[in-house]
């Protein structure tokens, strides 16, 4: 089969018939920006993708990364794509020009990422942390920092990292030990030791600029005495040339289930020599700077979930039409004829799952996606707000739930492939272990949950959780007008009420003295609310598939046949089924959860003695 | 932390409080055991896999099974704890002595078996195999094979395997096209290529008996044509001297997820020289022989399921407890102290759903376990049939519920260690790869399901499947006299009604033309089935910890104190709280999964059209 990594059939429905992107191609800022170029943007991520980075994937990671003589190498295959990545200025796509960006909007970055991001995620993770380190010193960089940084960092000619982790201050930043002592020159001596550092250290650019979060000599205890600084591994000279490397060690690289061509590093700063930093932002700011990063990362950790996902899926759909295995069950006895997998039907439940996963979650991180391109193109304040604030809201369940759901989607994969899914001959095994560190990493999903049902259901009163319902409701409210749609409709439309339900109970638990009962079903709480969006994003689907779909069956002699031998008619139907399978099948376990959450007894979880837990 | 692989007091807590093992020695079969060397038989294999075998577990994987020259060779620190491993006649506890066996119940092994497997599973199967084909030779074979084989297998000096997957038929078993030609000296010349081979060849033993599923010639096609042989890997004269070498030749190993110190083998027999096996039985009896171990071999890899997750979930515990970071959430904002994570309410939730599926599942794996040695030792042909037909339709529950809900606690022990949990340095990543295959081999899950759903729901008229559903009522009628235990009954009871209506709904779809809905199915209910049987053994166990529990607080002062203090009372106190949270917050969920069962739209998934799916 000719890989894929993601279907491109179902971007462009999402992009053109579910959101309507082309509304974002009339505005000001995007005047400039049409269809065909946007295609085109697409189709490019796809071929070099398939071309040139996803056959780095095996090879990355059976090569590894080395850590040799203090020195970190990254996967000798590496290295070629990465220039054609800087070359093709794959990096910035959706950033301002003056800086290096190409000025695209949000939600097409988004579609190209997904070949970009999907193909290797330990390759493009530096690509990513480049950029995302530039993204912080645009927004708070001062000019100087600006200039010395940003374009290089855009460009991918040095990449960036994120320097939070300590040994004893994981989850809880506000523990960590590193200090910063002003120097007379006004830069920052920074000295610690910093773990679990993603493209902390490598060969793949002439330099790493490494935000830095630290204390200040005498600044408070906590999250509120952290300040950020950026820390080049190389000191960069005013007029831009490169001076002396700063002290920061590297120590090690960590030995994981997956990720192997991407290097975890453990680093000391300032133990042995100066290592020079300059402050981003304000003093004692470290942490707000940093959550702007950090809640982007949270967004590209949920599609790095749900690529995984993705990719895994298209893999066992191809082999589940293709692997003949067993007879038909309702096949004679004596039939000696053996079928693809896809006919038996436990394998098609897997699939159907599988799809219906996969579909919802492109719809979910394309939707947020587009969000922030409304808001950047919104004229109403009011308006950018609730955009603004939608995003907020969605952004700890798209971390949590698509990183859980693709993980789930990688293993149904597995279990599609049978024994070969678990040899190395497949990418399915893979894909799962790389998948697996999305449920960990930028904030566990444990961390999610607390911020989801403490933070986000209450953001501004409550009126933008409200906001999310009203949308759901919308969608609700237009698919009712397609006959065929209204059982599911009514379906989704009394899940949703039990889902605000839930929602309004939980918030009075967390506010009272039973906080840490309201606390202890927070997981639950999210995992209902991404169920919620699934359903709701297929029902959207559906509903825009609807029309399309009668006018092909209109035509044909035989619906039923022309579904099943028509690629296009294939396709739109199967909105429908997957919206029919997922509010009919799906929705009631979803509702059994918000039954546990709301009668279940976590006194028992809570009061159970420690001495109870283990041996 | 001293690992524990098992939980010592769990185990005396299901051998003697729940299932009343000391019954069994009152029985004329085991009257020469007793409770004192039933304990020093456990206590005695934890030791030893301990001291011996848990240090191979990281360094087997490390090290993995290398294939050069067209030998495969083990770790290098297998040899000495195989040795012992034999020496300590660990391979056959519950065979008969008579063939080396030690004579125990099977209920002890199992205790014991808790450690040996638990503790590196890699390492534990060449013993497995080694004894699965000694047993099938011990029912099926003929006084010459028996002489032959048997205490060579029984002492672990042979291993064994089972030949059984090919290319092109893997779950579709009666595709095989391995053939067997009769020799003049009513040997047979065996030919074909197998793949999958567990322990198919390796350096651990002198010789190796591989039981190998072929068609003799002319024999009819599909599975009642498929006869069962045994071929040494060297030929055994009639005298049990080593003869020459037979044509087996292992062309290649798997490189896997997990499980890299156990080879999974291609092997091509008889392309190049003699071959020569012996017919096991009658022609063309194969699979009924074949299903004898395989049965027996499914319960084991539930039970290895349920292990990887037993040990990921007491790492958790252990490390929950000791691994401090963040506040209190319910402490001043001020407040300075910080606690170890197990306070923190989404890390206790996660790990009282895994004390929740360990406890569950050691109950349920022992409880299938004991009643071999209730059939073995019932005097009532009928009760015997009984016994026998739980044994059967548990089978496929163990297997495949054990084998998820194990996955699903080694994913859950990782979430508790965050980013730790993936490197290498902990356990809990190398448990996840191991644990996964469970899901797959030995038949997948969905495999069997559809056995559960078209076999052994109606086994004997379904008077099984009422048998299981009053031994359930049973443990709700016992429990009930227990006033603080009658909500929770009276949940059960609830839920056990709606389980014996969608059990009755799926039979009659599978009966009639909804035979494929019905089977879409399968899989969802085998998992509903695996619940009501958590909730039943977890009340099981809150029934008997009660009286225990009471005492001990009676006698205490302050009683939460005593609970939060003392071991015991923590213990028992843990049984109560463990089956009311389970009950309370897994049931709903269960409820759910039945009506997705009863009212799902499966033919959305069955009518998708094909190329729906995939890009």
């Amino acid at each position: 089969m000719a890989q894929q990594i993601a279907d491109r059939r179902d971007i462009d429905f999402v992009l053109y018939a579910q959101l309507n992107v082309e509304d974002l191609f009339k505005t000001d800022r995007y005047r400039q920006i049409n269809r065909k170029m946007a295609d085109m943007v697409i189709n490019e991520a796809r071929r070099f993708s398939l071309k040139e980075i996803l056959p780095t994937y095996a090879a990355g990671d059976h090569e590894g990364v080395r850590f040799d003589a203090g020195q970190v190498r990254v996967p000798a295959c590496f290295h070629q794509p990465y220039q054609h990545y800087r070359d093709g200025e794959w990096l910035a796509m959706a950033e301002d020009p003056e800086f290096g960006g190409q000025g695209l909007p949000q939600i097409i970055a988004q579609a190209a990422r997904e070949y970009l991001h999907g193909a290797n995620f330990s390759f493009a993770a530096f690509g990513i942390l480049g950029h995302g380190t530039g993204k912080m010193i645009e927004v708070f960089g001062n000019a100087r920092q600006k200039a010395l940084f940003l374009e290089k960092l855009y460009s991918g000619e040095w990449s960036g990292s994120m320097l939070l982790t300590e040994p004893a201050a994981g989850s809880d930043v506000g523990a960590l030990s590193t200090t910063a002592k002003k120097n007379a020159d006004g830069t920052y001596h920074l000295s610690g030791n910093k773990i679990f550092i993603t493209c902390g250290d490598h060969d793949l650019t002439a330099n790493i600029i490494h935000p830095v979060l630290a204390r200040i000599e005498g600044a408070p205890t906590g999250t509120r005495g952290i300040s950020i600084f950026l820390v080049p591994k190389i000191w960069v000279n005013d007029d831009g040339t490169l001076g002396a490397p700063n002290n920061i060690v590297c120590t090690g690289i960590e030995a994981k289930m997956g990720l192997h061509g991407s290097p975890t590093c453990s680093l000391t700063l300032g133990a042995d020599g100066p290592c020079r930093g300059l402050l981003l932002g304000q003093a004692n700011q470290g942490m707000r700077i940093m959550f702007h990063m950090m809640n982007e990362a949270r967004l590209g950790v949920g599609q790095q979930g749900f690529l995984h996902g993705s990719a895994a899926y298209l893999y066992a759909a191809e082999y589940a039409k293709t692997r003949i295995q067993g007879r038909d069950l309702t096949a004679d006895r004596s039939a000696e004829g053996r079928v693809p997998i896809i006919r038996h039907p436990d394998v098609r439940r897997m699939l159907m799952r599988m799809k219906a996963l996969v579909d919802g979650m492109r719809s979910f991180t394309f939707y947020v996606a587009y969000l922030f391109d409304l808001e950047a193109t919104a004229t109403d304040p009011d308006e950018r707000a609730r955009y603004s604030g939608l995003i907020e809201f969605f952004t700890p369940v798209v971390k949590a739930y698509c990183s859980e759901r693709g993980m789930e989607v990688c293993e149904l994969a597995m279990n599609v492939y049978g024994g070969y899914g678990y040899t190395r001959e497949y990418a399915i095994e893979q894909l799962m272990r790389d998948c697996k560190i999305t449920t960990i990493y930028e904030g566990t999903n444990g961390i999610q949950a607390m911020d989801l049902l403490g933070r986000k259901l209450g953001l501004r009163k409550g009126e933008i959780f409200m906001h999310f319902l009203q949308q759901v409701r919308a969608t609700i409210q237009a698919a009712e007008k397609i006959t065929d749609l209204r059982a599911l409709c009514e379906q989704l439309e009394a899940a949703l009420n039990r889902y605000g339900e839930v929602a309004v109970f939980l918030t009075k638990k967390a506010l009272g003295a039973d906080i840490k009962l309201a606390y202890a079903q927070a997981h639950p709480f999210l995992d209902v609310t991404g169920d919620i969006i699934m359903a709701w994003m297929l029902l959207w689907r559906a509903a825009r598939a609807y029309p399309g779909r009668q006018v092909l069956i209109a035509k044909a002699p035989d619906p039923v046949a022309h579904i099943a031998t028509n690629r296009e008619a294939a396709f739109l139907d199967g909105q429908l089924k997957t919206a029919a399978y997922f509010i009919t099948t799906a929705l009631p376990v979803t509702i059994g959860k918000i039954k546990s959450i709301m009668q279940g007894d976590n006194t028992a979880t809570l009061n159970t003695a420690e001495k109870a837990f283990g041996g």
